[in-house]
Formats: structure tokens, C-alpha cells, sequence
């Protein structure tokens, strides 16, 4: 990562709780990463490791299931995926593309999943634009809805579907004005597959698939 | 019904295509209304009456089980109550009233279903919002809205819940302009069950469950 | 009632928290019912009457919501029928008969629902096979059967789905023995239309659609 | 391979229409893999790269999204898992452990699913339990139960839910005897995951979840 022209700092296991060893670094579209190998492990989803069951009881709230991928905004998006396929190993999953043959949007993928990681090209670097939370089904993405309005939370908009990774999603904002998504489904990944592509021209059914426009809310970035 | 002060036509067996001997009337809302009790049976969704497997096979497109219910606009919603609810044993299972006390919306039962027909005060008479199918389950709703955007149909709104009715939906336009819509679950009614209330500055909720505001699409009526 | 030869009973209001005067009366099967007209409104599902949310909050287990039906065995399945056919209202939605024509169930329904009570030719009278209680979905029974198996509690048969009725469905037995059913979606009915017939011969598919057998478990009936 | 003491073979581009160059290899438990790096691609799906729809259009029966792993009956699977974890870079998602320690099942990921292969302990070399593809929902679990019985095929069982992978499943016999799962839903796997052990002793719930029991059907393994 130095050799690529990061700003690389190391900070040591137990600064923070249950996490070993990070090696903090920035990206060319102006955002802090860290990684780290190590982290206390509690059990997927709360399980235990022996005669796992099924679920966990006492779930409450939308129920979900992990922390899934988050969507940064930045100028120099082709510089960060440099960074993240050549240095640290990621694919090029899915992406928008202009006439002209630019990218505008990139899918980032190190698993099986349409991304863990995405990028817009804005104007202005080191932008965060949502953080998205995995539910296991369509029926719990209605149940998340029912819940954004009982609780009489902020919702962006959903249900619907992407039609970048084609999963099933809604995005609201918590109280700090964040905003959050949750889906399901989606499309898979495997390492020999050519990335999928959706032209900008038709960036509302790409975003919104039912919808087929985006709506002004959306586009906003947290400042 | 001629008591009640309906205009009513008969109109013999075979007139429509197997269909027994009809009695038209209209109602104080100014729509025209028949009732006919014999109807050639085809089987519940095709299916045969012996040992009817659980689906038919080959079924296309959107898979709706059967028409559902009606929704129409007009003036004089009180007096189409009456005559839905006394001369032809209708209840009212969901309705909206305003801060005065008046009914701004109507939803009538002769089954145990939210509703078998609709109407909301307008000013203006004979008016139709929308023809409602059944589907399933959400999935199918889903995949509705899936076709949609397949097909390029013009999408109204959805997928969403209603608050009246509980009801999962999708609103689109056929070719002709008509609003469809296709939906699934739904409240249940039984015949001691008071009528379940929204009130009408609450409407936004009421009718559209999540986004919690009416659009302006939504709310125009076919001439 | 009593002309059809029923011995009845009249028990006061008030005898049972909440409920009204209740007619008992007993049928050929052997097995005594009670009516009533009225009864404490709690609300659909225990939700408020006025702007209800879409389902309770803080429900816990298996969600039902609603009873649904019973199934009960008997000798004289005929003559129960005509009670409830003739004397009650109730109408013959499906049915299972044998080569030479006697029929040996009975799903009658005073709803659209494909059974309120259902009936099943057994060489002993006043039998109870099952009560049975209302899920939405497909996916509340996946979740009843994992609730089933976390809790170690005794499965009788499912998920599976009921060629009879279509619905989808999971069976244990509570604490006391009684066997329980919860199960979602299934047949509609409307008041003109002809039974729905499965040929005893086919009673494997007609009983538990996938499996297409019967299970000795599933037949015994509770003393 | 060749110092893990495989016998390993090439076979040339082209030998099988649109399959790069394969290398053929055997396993300590008598099976014979191939892998290859280049195949021809047709579209997730089906679908194209550019602008791609939520599913294809005309799909027909079961609906199976792509091929997901196959369980393979074999003596030395301890050698089995040294061969796919230390030359070809899997990892052991989840496991079957007797009270002395000893492994009788392995499920192996070189990907996030909690298989891409798996492996049982059985007193016989190169032996095939099943095939398994994957659907998108628990309602296409059903459906393709639907599907079984209404084609008159072979059910060996479900629906149902794995212990192991808590996948949700249903086993059936194609024309020529061999056994075939589809299934949706299941574990995840991240790299720095410890495996998931389900005990020996528990083997009849962490096969059939709900049932808790084997049956003597699923346990035979094919010829």
C-alpha cells in the first residue's frame, strides 16, 4: 500500500475492544480504511459454535443478520479501484458506464457477494453515502418497512429492488441522519466472471428498478 | 331495490357468454351495478374439481388467483352505504372519517375479506380508481413488480402496504390508461367485527402505509 | 335445532368472561357445539380500532393470528352435514369419497375460507383430530417448524402442504397431547361453487400433498 | 497435487465444448475432480452482461439459479480435507464430531457458502450422496415440492431445514436414480470463521432439522 502512495499507520491489538492488530490507510478518493486479521469471535449472529439452531431467540427489530457493504462517494474512483483490486485483491463485480466509457459507479467484491464494498463518482472526495445491513428475506425487507413506519422513522425509499446486484431493498435515516439499508438477495460472484454492467443512461432503472428514476433525496451525500 | 329507489333492468340468461339472467341497477354514487347468481364454473384458477392439484401448470405473467374488488369514487357515499349494507347485506369492515364525523372512504364486505367493492367521496359522480387482482403471497408481488419494469408498463406506486386493509401492493396502468392493481394478504373480517377507522388527516398513512403521504398520481381518477 | 332432533341448551351471558348467551347443542357425530352472537371485541389481532398498525408489536413465538378451524371424527358424518348444512348455513366446500360414493370428509365452511369445521368417517363417535391456527405466510411455518425443533417440542408432521384445502402447513402435539396445526394460505370459497372432490383412493395425496402417504401418527385420533 | 501423492492428469482446451484446459486429480476418498480456469460464460442466469433483468424471462419448472456444491461418502476423509485445505485452499465451514474427536462429516468453502463440497465418513470408496442447486426463496423450496408431486417424482424428503448449514431444502430422485437437493437460504463463511461442529450423537437434528430423525431412505448412498 505505501508502494501504491498510501498514507499507511499501524495501530496496535486491544486499542480497540476484541480487535487485534489494524493497519489504518487512505484511498484516492479521500476515505480512512482499516483492516485487520483478527477479531473476537461471538458466533454468527449471536450463535453458538456447537449444535448451532436455527436462528437466535429474542431477535427484536429488523433482524438482521451481518453488516453487509457500504456506498462511498469520491472523485477519483478509477484510482480506488486500483487500490482495491491490484493491492488489496478485490473484483470488479458490477459497474455504471457513461457513452464516453467512463465508470461512474463501481461494485467491489473479496467474496461471492454482488459487493462489499461500492463506489460514485461525486464531485467532492471522502463522502459516505449509506451502510447496508443483510435480512435474510423479502417478507423480513416488508417487516423492516412496517417498522420504519410504526417507529415513525425517516424512510429514503422501498421497498424496491436494485437493478445494480438486483437486490431487495429499503434505506431510511436514523436519528444521527445517516442513512441505512437494508435487502436481500442479490446477485453472486465468482472470480472468473466478467464484471456486469449497466449504461448510464439508464442509471434510474440501474439505482431503482421499479421506480426507473431516482428520486432527489437518494443522490443527497452525508456531509 | 326499486323500493330503495334504484333504476333496475333485467337482462336475460345467455345475454354474456356463460352467464344466467342479470339484474342491473345503479346507485347514488351514479355507478351501474349487476348481480347474477349462476355463472359457468371453470374450476377455482383452472384447476380441475377432482383431485385438483395445487397450482395450474403454465400459468404466465403476473399468476393473479382471481379478480378481488373494485374501487370507485362519487358523491353520495352514504346513500350507496345504505344501499349496499341494507338491501344487499354488505358491512362496513374499513373506513375513513374526517374530524366532523364524516365518511370520507368506505370499504364493503359481503365475505370475509377487507373489502369485495370500495368507495371514496369525490365531487364528482360514476367514477373508477382502480380493478384489484389477488395474488399469493409478497413474493408474487415482487415479482409483479419485477414485470413491470420488464415489460416498460407504466408504474402507479408500490410495492407498498396499505394502512386500510393491511393489504401488500402494486399499482400499475394498462395500455387503455386503467389502473390496476395486484395485491396479497389483507385484515380479515367477521360478521361481529365494528368497522376499523382511519382517520382522515392520517390519510397518507392510510393509504399508503410506508411512504406515509399521498402522490398526486395516485390520487387521479379515470374519465 | 331441536326439530332436527339436536338436544339444546341455553347458558346465560356472563357464564364465560366476555361472552353472550351461548346455545349448546350436540350433533350425530357425537360432538357438542355452542353458539353465541356476541362476544368482547379485543380487536383484529389485538390491534386498535382506530389507525391500526399493520401487526402487534412484541408478539412473540409462532405469530398466529387467528383460530382457524377443527377437524373432528365421527360415525355419522352424513347427518352432521345436513345440521350444518340445512339447520346452520354452513356449505360443502371439499370432500373426499370413496368408489362407491359415501363420503368420507367433509370441509364445510360459513366463510370463504376452505373449512371452519371439518369432518372425517371414524368408527368412533365425539373424536377431536386437531385445532388449527391461522400463520400469513409460508415463512411463519418454516418459522413455527424451527420453533418446533428449538424448543424440542413433539412434531407430528410438516412443513408440508395439504392436497385437501391447498394449505401449507406444520402439525405437533402440546404438553396436554392435544395435536395442533398452524398453517397459511389455502382455497377460497365463494357460495357458488361446487365442492371440491378427492377420491379416497388418492387419500395419501389428498391429506399431505408431498409426501403422498399417510403416516400412522397423523391417524391416530385423541381419546 | 503431485506431491500430495495425487495421480494427476491434463486434458486439452476444447475436449469439452467451451471448457478451458482441465486437471484432473483423485482424492484419498477414490473420487475424481476436475478443475479448470476458463469456461465459456453465457450470463448469470442466463441473463446478459449489459443492463441486465431481476430474472429471465420463460423460465420453467424448479427455476434453479446455479449449481451449488454435491456431498461425496468416502473412508479417508481426513486426507480428503488435507488435499482441498492445504493444496487447494478450502476451509472447513462446518463439521460432524464424534465423542472420541473423530470427524464424520466435512463441509468445505473455498467461497462464503457454507459448502462448495462435503464430504461423510462411510465404510466405501467414491461413493455420491446427491447433487444440490440453488433457489432464491423458501416459497421456491415450495414450489418445487409442488413440482415433485405433481410430476409423480420421486420424494426422497423435505421441505425442510438442515442443521448443518440451516439450509432449507427437499431431496428428490431424477429418472435415473440419482438423488438431487434444491435449496435455498444457509450459513455464511468468512475466512477468519472457526468451523461450526454439530456432535455426533445429534445427528438426526443436524441432518433434519424439524424431524430430529434420520430416515433409512436418505442414508443410503448410490451406486
Amino acid at each position: 500500500m505505501k508502494e501504491f502512495g498510501c498514507k499507511v499507520e499501524e495501530i496496535p491489538a486491544g486499542e480497540l475492544n476484541g480487535c487485534g492488530r489494524r493497519t489504518r490507510f487512505d484511498s484516492p478518493t479521500g476515505h480512512m480504511f482499516e483492516i485487520f486479521a483478527e477479531k473476537e469471535q461471538t458466533g454468527k449472529w449471536g450463535l453458538t459454535k456447537t449444535n448451532p439452531e436455527a436462528w437466535p431467540r429474542g431477535l427484536e427489530g429488523m433482524k438482521v443478520t451481518r453488516f453487509d457493504h457500504c456506498l462511498l462517494y469520491g472523485i477519483d474512483i478509477d484510482g480506488t479501484l486500483e487500490l482495491f483490486r491490484d493491492v488489496l485483491g478485490f473484483e470488479l463485480a458490477e459497474q455504471v458506464v457513461d457513452p464516453e466509457g467512463n465508470r461512474a459507479a463501481q461494485f467491489l467484491t473479496v467474496s461471492m457477494k454482488a459487493h462489499d464494498i461500492a463506489f460514485i463518482k461525486h464531485d467532492e472526495d471522502g463522502k459516505f453515502h449509506h451502510a447496508s445491513f443483510f435480512l435474510d428475506t423479502w417478507q423480513d425487507v416488508l417487516q423492516a418497512a412496517d417498522i420504519i413506519s410504526m417507529e415513525d422513522i425517516s424512510l429514503d425509499i422501498g421497498p424496491t429492488r436494485h437493478g445494480l446486484t438486483h437486490g431487495q431493498t429499503i434505506y431510511f435515516f436514523d436519528p444521527s441522519g445517516n442513512r441505512n439499508e437494508v435487502f436481500c438477495g442479490g446477485n453472486y460472484h465468482y472470480p472468473d466472471h466478467e464484471p456486469l454492467t449497466w449504461k448510464a443512461e439508464d442509471l434510474g432503472k440501474a439505482i431503482f428498478y421499479h421506480d426507473r428514476q431516482l428520486n432527489e433525496r437518494f443522490l443527497g451525500v452525508l456531509t
